[in-house]
């Protein structure tokens, strides 16, 4: 199969690190929705990444689906803390991705401050509800117990970090900074970059 | 529990349809993320519908992750087909959702045409995806065998009628309308109508 799509997009980041960590043959292609929009909607009209494509043709996006299709959407644990969770972080992928699409796929003067103040205070809602449930119930620690949720949690607070830093400081989120550090050193998250 | 959201949102609506088919037990409280945006957010601060309350109060976002806390993602049939379908239609969802915020939330000069292009293309191959699959293999018409990827499919197909009936012709997609126009007569989606 091959997973399509730009680790710096998160959704693709977070299917790659738990495909890898469940040992799925997979290549990757680095096809971007923006600069090669041509060769993506060769293979997935609908133009949105990550899209999976099986080895008879057929193809699947949506990151959460994917995931889901493959069997790596739950983990052994508590299924309701694990969606949570991942409800949280893929909420704030989208409020991130909100925020630098306004930057940049609009000219200055097409950009909504109110929009922008919106989506940011949403942003920041989710990761003070990471936050403060990492406090209460922290990650395991343990690289071989790492579920799809702590992985989806850790991509997304790096790619934030990475693209917007300023909108969400990381000395005001100690755990999700601890813990994200912790993941990003890890061999499987090593070999799977942002960007 | 409790399923929080406007039924004009077709993420809420597929949410409530399925719990009603799967004839789980809930109330449907209607609360607007747009006109009741501080109440919205003392229940979950992302302000993100649909949010399902748990009796001991916690609380679960995503229409997908909803489902699938509930065990209601995945049918009895091909989970290939039934996973892409609900791709298509949740990206047809997004797309229709960009177009109606950009028209609604932001003040004409701040209107930006080639985003809206872009998405309008998106949107036209989400749909026409749809209309081919369901021409190569319709679902069935039986009531008693509607899936999620159906209801998911139909919601998204009259959501995108009643807000953007100019953007995407219903007569270019015959097997949709049809459907569609089906699934609107049967006594649960018209015990849970849009809006």
């Amino acid at each position: 199969v091959k997973l399509i799509g730009m680790l710096d997009s998160p959704y693709v980041r977070r299917v790659a690190i738990c495909m890898k960590l469940a040992k799925l043959d997979f290549e990757h292609e680095a096809t971007s929705v923006f600069r090669h929009y041509d060769a993506f909607r060769q293979i997935n009209p609908v133009v949105k990444a990550p899209t999976l494509v099986l080895d008879d043709g057929q193809s699947l996006m949506d990151s959460t689906l994917i995931l889901g299709y493959l069997g790596l959407l739950e983990g052994a644990g508590e299924r309701l803390r694990s969606f949570r969770l991942t409800a949280l972080a893929l909420a704030a992928c989208e409020k991130s991705v909100q925020i630098i699409y306004e930057r940049n796929l609009r000219p200055v003067e097409k950009q909504h401050q109110p929009w922008v103040d919106r989506v940011h205070q949403q942003l920041s809602a989710a990761y003070g509800e990471l936050e403060a449930a990492l406090a209460a119930q922290p990650f395991s620690d343990d690289p071989a117990s790492l579920s799809q949720a702590a992985v989806t949690v850790a991509v997304s607070w790096h790619f934030t970090q990475r693209m917007l830093p300023e909108v969400v400081v990381a000395r005001d989120h100690p755990g999700l900074a601890a813990f994200s550090a912790h993941a990003e050193r890890l061999p499987v998250f090593l070999a799977t970059p942002h960007g």
